[in-house]
């Protein structure tokens, strides 16, 4: 079975648990973007609880993008939950770079290593150090400069790294994948990237406590399960502007509906589909 | 009239001003579905302005999915409020069993005899006492499961105590009654359960100052108006999903159409519909 | 050219970044707004990010309905950068008259000086110091009896005050005008309103630094700026409703599908539907 297929059929089979400390702006496409694609999510945040849940979740999202202080002291109860439990847990560093407050916290937290980082090119660079980041939460780089700022970070968190564009790289220690799919109408609905945050939660989620799941014999890594969110992400934005063949469906004409129709797609993506829909370009090479 | 049929309409007539003190994850989508089913929502939840809201207002819900120090005492005040003009108020108790300090605060508030009670089954076990509840908001015990611990709150609180589900249960002193309606896609898109506590406030909404709407003669009681949200919800979502066999509209093929034509459900239901699509089960029996 | 096919052009070719502190329960429909229409948001609102912030943002929106002590401290820092900056801001006085809390930072704030303010009736009659206001956030007085509190605040402020209602009314020194445009439908989807007040923010943003875009020779100015906002809004939820001759689509039957087709009226009005669907009737008259 092609491993893309066989992580989406794992994901859904386990429905993970995916506790979510996001912000306030995308909390609901977040929880229904994690329920279509077939995951289980629980927005639990706070200080008192989320070092708890942490134990209990299949998988962790820390998303900057609401800088509080008393959400930061749940993200840290969150990482040490997680960390005990072995759970494993996402970074999405959103506004790095260009606010000073979060981006001081997120260079404290990314050194607790991150099972993954996912950001637009502008926070990749900015977390990794070397840049200024972009306005708000659009990049103003391309995910082509990030490269090297990913593969810096991978390098010292020892984590998956992805920058998420046009198309997408995602790169850990010795592979390097690029993945194309998705569409431009995804840059239109807020919170599509933050929800991919959490989607690479669920994927990864798959694996708590450590045990892998197997394609053919060979296991599959966090590498790959990175890989699939995305391609779960982009896939089921060209099944919403595209479509089935065999469909009388009107094609979205803008993003209201492309939204209603997105989520559809996450829904009923088939293993077979994604596959189909989706180009992986893979080197392995020196980071 | 069918008791149904009065309590819609009566529902709608009056337009209740619902005054909901809920999660983070759900405000938009409950303000969205009170204001498509035909009431009026206000998010009023601080310290400071709940109490004199909450004894202008129709109906006050109350939520314990974001569990913050400040919302809790929004909600004292709210409940201060609702209980001085009396102002029926419904308490969601979201979490509940899963979670320590929720579970706390949930056990403390129901004590203020909540007009009615509305969970799912793990939630309603955990609030009665007698288990230690689901993981996040999904229930993990079915219905039945929870018929004695609805009993008791009932019995302790004098109120309406309802338990959803594929089949939702609806308890109170005297009277037991089982509604059946609705579609499994409900569970594919947040909020529709915290949605259904708030449209339960604005059923309620209708009997604010005591005086209970007339159906040919009998009064409506709590008990029919809680009955009233659970089938007005559920009868949206199989209206969401079948359609009017005189439209010509496509049938949604995922949570995204669904969620909005779910909305438009809710908007559209004539109080025919809604006793056609919903069958009830009642019995009277000692609790 | 037509002042409203300048007006919309501009702001498309700019794209603003408008910076939000906003309520909510509506920040993710004000995002959604915003990217459909063709500006760029971010929900920027805690006190040690917003000074900083709104003198990179082209315009600022501070919107009342959630009245917390951070976000109203936030608040403070915003209108402070943007004064500084020369960024135009736009006050919404979400609740304004019902609530006293909201109020007296809502009276406080005004003698800020405001590029514009948007708000239903009651909050303009409220914020005038001239009544007592609505219940919650939907407005019980008609446009006309604010007529007289929109041309106080007008010359108190200095800047353009709008009124929104089934039409609207917009007043700044020495000019009234009405905009007819829009659909009831509008009133039964929370956000609406607020996503207007983020949206003025997004036109006036394009006159950032100070300079005016120019039509034929002739400067947009702000009234003419906050006019266009107003027939954008109103004239994507015609298209949504009544959409395009040529076009297959069902209609909206509910507020759950027109939400989506309004998102989609944003994104693709036309700036010579704009000019079609709005009818605009102006006085010059003293203030």
């Amino acid at each position: 079975m092609h491993v893309l297929s066989c992580a989406i059929e794992q994901m859904r089979r386990q429905a993970p648990l995916v506790q979510c400390l996001t912000n306030s702006v995308v909390m609901e496409v977040t929880a229904n973007v994690l329920l279509a694609a077939g995951a289980q999510p629980a927005m639990v945040d706070t200080p008192e609880e989320s070092f708890q849940f942490a134990q209990l979740a299949s998988g962790v999202l820390l998303n900057s993008g609401t800088p509080s202080a008393h959400q930061y002291e749940g993200m840290r109860e969150a990482v040490r939950g997680a960390r005990e439990a072995d759970t494993p847990w996402v970074l999405d560093p959103v506004g790095a770079g260009a606010l000073q407050r979060r981006t001081e916290f997120l260079h404290q937290i990314v050194t607790e290593n991150p099972t993954a980082i996912r950001g637009n090119a502008s926070e990749i660079i900015a977390l990794a150090g070397m840049g200024h980041g972009g306005r708000g939460v659009d990049s103003t780089d391309g995910v082509e400069a990030a490269a090297e700022a990913a593969r810096a970070l991978a390098r010292t968190t020892g984590g998956v790294v992805a920058v998420s564009g046009p198309k997408d790289l995602i790169v850990s220690e010795g592979r390097v994948t690029w993945v194309h799919s998705g569409h431009a109408m995804l840059q239109k609905v807020i919170g599509t990237g933050c929800s991919l945050g959490a989607l690479t939660a669920a994927y990864l989620g798959v694996t708590r406590g450590g045990s892998l799941p197997e394609d053919d014999g060979r296991e599959l890594s966090h590498h790959d399960l990175v890989v699939a969110a995305h391609a779960h992400t982009g896939a089921a934005a060209q099944l919403a502007m595209y479509g089935r063949t065999q469909s009388g469906k009107a094609v979205p004409d803008g993003p209201g509906t492309f939204a209603a129709a997105w989520l559809d797609g996450l829904f009923q993506l088939t293993p077979e589909e994604m596959v189909d829909l989706v180009s992986i370009e893979e080197t392995t090479e020196e980071i």
